[in-house]
C-alpha cells in the first residue's frame, strides 16, 4: 500500500436565515401572505436556513459543492485557519459567531491522502448581504445540491448543533439583526429549527431568561396592519448558556 | 528550520467524583460529620471531582503527570483511538460516557513535532473502582500535580464543559451510581460543579424535567438517623438536552 500523508483541514458551515425570493409561488400576492407564510414552516416557507457553498471547478469531485475551508498551515492554530480560509469566500466582518463543532476523522472520508477535518459552525445575521466570489452561493439546507465527499454530513451535523444550542443558549444573536421584532425573531427560529414556534411563548421564555431586552422603540405595523410592534435586541453579543438551573447557579 | 511532522493525538480527561479519605481532618469523628460536610463544599470537602493521570517515567517532561491518550493510527478514527488509548490505563467497561470536547492546535503546544490534540471527556460513576496500572492514579481537580505540557489547560477545559453540561443535560448519569438518594446526588453535583446546591431544588428541577425517576425503593437512614430516603435512578443512560424550551419543542 502506498504511503498516505495525513492532512489536517478546517471546514466551516456558515449559516444564514435567508428570504429566498424564488420560492414565492406563482399566483400568490404579497398581500395574501401575512400570517399564512409561517404556518407552512418548515415546508414551503420562503424564509430558510441557508449554508454557504462553493462549486468545485476541478477534480476531485468536480461540479460538486463544498464547504469553505482548507489545509491547516504549520504556523497557525485551527481557529485562525478557519477564519483565514473563510475570508477567501465571505467577508468575515459579517460573521457574528464562529465555533468548533466536531472533528471528522474517518480514515476514508476523502480519496487520496487522509484528511482530518475540524468542522466549524459560523453565523451571519439575517440582514447581511456579504459579497461572494463567483463560485460561491447560498443554498437552502433543506435542498442541498450534490455535495463533495462527506460535506453534506458536516452540514447536517452543524445544523443539528445549531438547533440544539437554540434551546439552551442565546446563539440566535448570531442569526438576528441588531434589533428586531418578535415576528422577525420567530421567523429566524422557525427557519433554523425547521419547525414553527409560538411568538408569545418565545417572547416570554427569552425575556424571562434575559436573553432579549426591549429597546423601547416600536416598529411600524407594515402592510399587514395592526398595532406597532415592540423592538428587541439580544442582551449579549457573545454566546452563553441561558438556562443554568436556578438550583445550580453558583453563589453570587 | 528543521522540518516538523504533524501528529494527531487524543487526550482524555476521565472524571470521577471520589471520596478522598486523606482529606478527613484530624480530630473529626464520623459522627460529627453528617450535615456539616457538604456545607464546606467546595473548599475542604472530602468528596471531590478527580481526574485520571499517569506519571511520565521518561522525557520529555519526565516526572510530570499526563492525561491518557496518544497518537492516532492511520486505520482508526478519533473515537476509536481515544477508547483504545484509554483501555491501556483504565477498564473502559467502567466508562459511562465519552465525548469529544475540543481540539488543541497551538503550533507550539508541545516541543518537537507538532501535535494536534483532540480532547475527550470521559466519566466513571461514583462507586466504580477500576483497576489502574502502577503509573496511574486519581488526582483531585482542585489540587493537580505538576502537569505535562498543556494538559492542565485540557483538564480545566473539560471540567468547565462538564459543569456547563450539568445545567442543560442529564450528563450526571455518567457520574452517579445506578441508583442513589438525593443526598448522594447532591454530593456528586457539588463536587462536579465546585459549589453546593440545594437538595430540594435539585430534586424538584430534575424530577420536573424527567431527568431522574424514583425507583420506589428507600434507603435506610444510616448513622445520621432520620427518615428513610427515596431512591432514584437516571431516566436515560445516554446524554440528552433536558431543557428544550417548552416553546421550542418540535410538534409531536
Amino acid at each position: 500500500m502506498a504511503h498516505r500523508s495525513t492532512i489536517h483541514e478546517t471546514l466551516t458551515a456558515v449559516f444564514q436565515v435567508r428570504r429566498f425570493p424564488d420560492t414565492i409561488r406563482a399566483g400568490e400576492s404579497a398581500m395574501a401572505r401575512p400570517s399564512a407564510v409561517l404556518d407552512r414552516c418548515p415546508p414551503g416557507q420562503r424564509t430558510e436556513l441557508a449554508v454557504l457553498l462553493w462549486e468545485r471547478a476541478l477534480n476531485p469531485a468536480k461540479g460538486t459543492w463544498s464547504l469553505p475551508g482548507g489545509r491547516l498551515r504549520d504556523d497557525e492554530d485551527l481557529d485562525t485557519s478557519a477564519a483565514r480560509q473563510l475570508a477567501e469566500k465571505v467577508d468575515v466582518r459579517e460573521l457574528t459567531h464562529l465555533e468548533q463543532v466536531w472533528v471528522f476523522s474517518d480514515p476514508d472520508r476523502v480519496p487520496g491522502d487522509r484528511r482530518i477535518a475540524s468542522a466549524y459552525l459560523g453565523l451571519v445575521p439575517l440582514t447581511a448581504e456579504p459579497e461572494l466570489p463567483p463560485d460561491t452561493r447560498w443554498h437552502p439546507v433543506s435542498d442541498l445540491p450534490p455535495m463533495s465527499f462527506d460535506h453534506g454530513i458536516v452540514v447536517r451535523h452543524a445544523r443539528n448543533r445549531l438547533a440544539a444550542k437554540l434551546s439552551y443558549t442565546n446563539i440566535a444573536f448570531g442569526l438576528a439583526p441588531a434589533t428586531f421584532t418578535m415576528s422577525t425573531l420567530r421567523e429566524i427560529y422557525c427557519a433554523a429549527l425547521g419547525y414553527d414556534v409560538d411568538t408569545t411563548n418565545l417572547q416570554r421564555v427569552l425575556s424571562r431568561r434575559k436573553v432579549i431586552t426591549p429597546t423601547g422603540a416600536t416598529a411600524s405595523p407594515g402592510r399587514a396592519g395592526g398595532r406597532p410592534a415592540a423592538v428587541y435586541r439580544f442582551t449579549d453579543s457573545g454566546i452563553r448558556v441561558t438556562d443554568e438551573f436556578a438550583a445550580l447557579r453558583p453563589p453570587s
